[in-house]
């Protein structure tokens, strides 16, 4: 089953070095990653997903073994927690005048867009769920996908629940870092 | 200056500690990165900024020790390539009802979608180039980010051209990867 983390970890080199090796030696593999910048420069936020063959079992380790780690701030685990979930996918399709109409009709079902148009070829933008993603490529497949890149998936708890709990300096629903934090891991 | 490279890699555990610990060791800091699928179910694709202080010296160099990877099939630095580049972010935003008009402006404004409303909080997803999230992001910020995660960058090249120039089995415009590939590094 695959188990979705958030870490929010120090924007400093051989961060990701570190919770990539993490994954190796324990012998997880990684369904998807993506590290993007946050509110706060000095802190880069990464979502995982993960297959874990022994379900809670597993993820339990990772978030604890994830937290050990140097330059991690904050790890939490939002399988089971209500959340949104986004991926975002660009996907080239070969097709040609004729057929671009089919692709277009397509793109507003999905709520897709089509970011590039060329003589034989369109490149269409969809965000959502895996499984909305996944059947827009279904439908395209007959088309002829040519390239296709996806993000890998974000996640954010729903509502007031900000999905940082650990982090000193937390000003109400707000957190801040800042160079006297005391360090939180080992 | 920030250099933007695809690398396609066979899905399989430990590649992405071995890209990692290549950045790593040459002391590149890496801006942005993004692992995700591909029509190809053995093979994934990176998208990964980095920070190339001595510009395209550091570019060639990056690219050339990426390729030598074991389980790299391909990379391409597509920085000054005609290309779409892509990033999604959630944004949660703390307002009440008073002022979540607001911000659906603003999202309409920049077609952004608001993808979860709470009592005291929205979160607002949008998709786009970096000046674009940045310039929402700086919009929004008055109101009270209260938490944001981004996917980092996804690029594709522009038109006919697919990202992908020396896989063995090119078929046409399509690249297609088998068992029998003979492993491309070293």
């Amino acid at each position: 089953m695959n188990y979705t983390f958030i870490a929010l970890v120090e924007n400093k080199p051989g961060v990701l070095n570190r919770v990539a090796s993490l994954f190796r030696r324990r012998n997880f593999n990684i369904e998807s990653l993506a590290v993007g910048r946050t509110e706060n420069p000095q802190v880069s936020r990464m979502t995982v997903v993960v297959d874990c063959p022994n379900g809670d079992m597993d993820a339990h380790r990772i978030e604890s073994n994830l937290y050990k780690l140097v330059n991690v701030i904050d790890v939490q685990d939002v399988t089971n927690q209500p959340s949104v979930t986004r991926d975002l996918a660009l996907i080239k399709v070969k097709v040609g005048p004729e057929r671009r109409a089919e692709v277009n009709g397509l793109a507003e079902i999905f709520r897709a867009r089509i970011v590039d148009v060329a003589v034989d070829s369109v490149i269409v933008e969809i965000t959502g769920t895996e499984d909305k993603i996944e059947g827009m490529i279904e439908l395209l497949r007959p088309l002829g996908i040519v390239e296709m890149v996806r993000t890998g998936q974000v996640a954010m708890t729903r509502g007031e629940n900000v999905g940082v709990r650990r982090v000193a300096g937390v000003s109400g629903n707000r957190y801040e870092i800042n160079e006297e934090l005391p360090v939180m891991a080992p």
